[in-house]
């Protein structure tokens, strides 16, 4: 049993000592201090979270919501750094997927669900 | 990178020889071979799944299903096989979330989630 612990502790430091995590949090700290890319983020997230609100709520966005959240969307990719802090949360994100796949591989053997390698 | 695989197939292998994981197959290969316990297990779950599937769609379920699921759990209860291998289940979904909360800490610290400890 804390074996298992001992374990999962090991993981999640060489996970924060990863390149990919490190890259990430310096990207993220340089974005943090940049207060025009900061407020940028920040409302393309706003949007972006506004829209799967409505609709997990059921509710179709209006034209112009879409249109907007093109328009903000063109906006964080054309930005240098906030666009390499997104493909770095893209890259964490599917290093952390696999990891979660790797560890549920016991569970998956025992009921059945379908190997995805 | 390949470190972060190397340790979480070591994490992989430590759940797959944890004492809850080992307990777990065991159990469930024992309803396995029950065929009055498996077919008890797997009406339990479908009557579950059912319902959960209708409360995502926003159905309210009728009286008569609340009584069926609630006779159904009385049931699955009172069957010692079946109470052994949920309540190690449900120890083995906690050891799987303490590890998954131990690794995504990194995450957690650069984004502010707050901590649970
Ligand atoms: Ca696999
Ligand atoms: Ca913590």
């Amino acid at each position: 049993m804390s074996n298992v612990y001992d374990k999962a502790h090991e993981l999640s430091r060489t996970i924060r000592e990863s390149e990919e995590f490190q890259q990430l949090k310096q990207l993220h700290e340089a974005v943090e201090q940049d207060e025009i890319a900061k407020r940028m983020l920040d409302n393309f997230r706003q949007l972006q979270l506004n829209l799967l609100q409505k609709e997990q709520q059921g509710q179709v966005p209006t034209e112009q919501e879409i249109t907007e959240a093109q328009k903000q969307m063109e906006l964080v990719q054309q930005h240098e750094m906030i666009s390499k802090l997104m493909a770095e949360e893209q890259r964490v994100s599917t290093l952390i997927g696999d990891v979660s796949k790797i560890i549920t591989e016991p569970l998956e053997e025992l009921y059945g669900v379908p190997d995805q390698e």
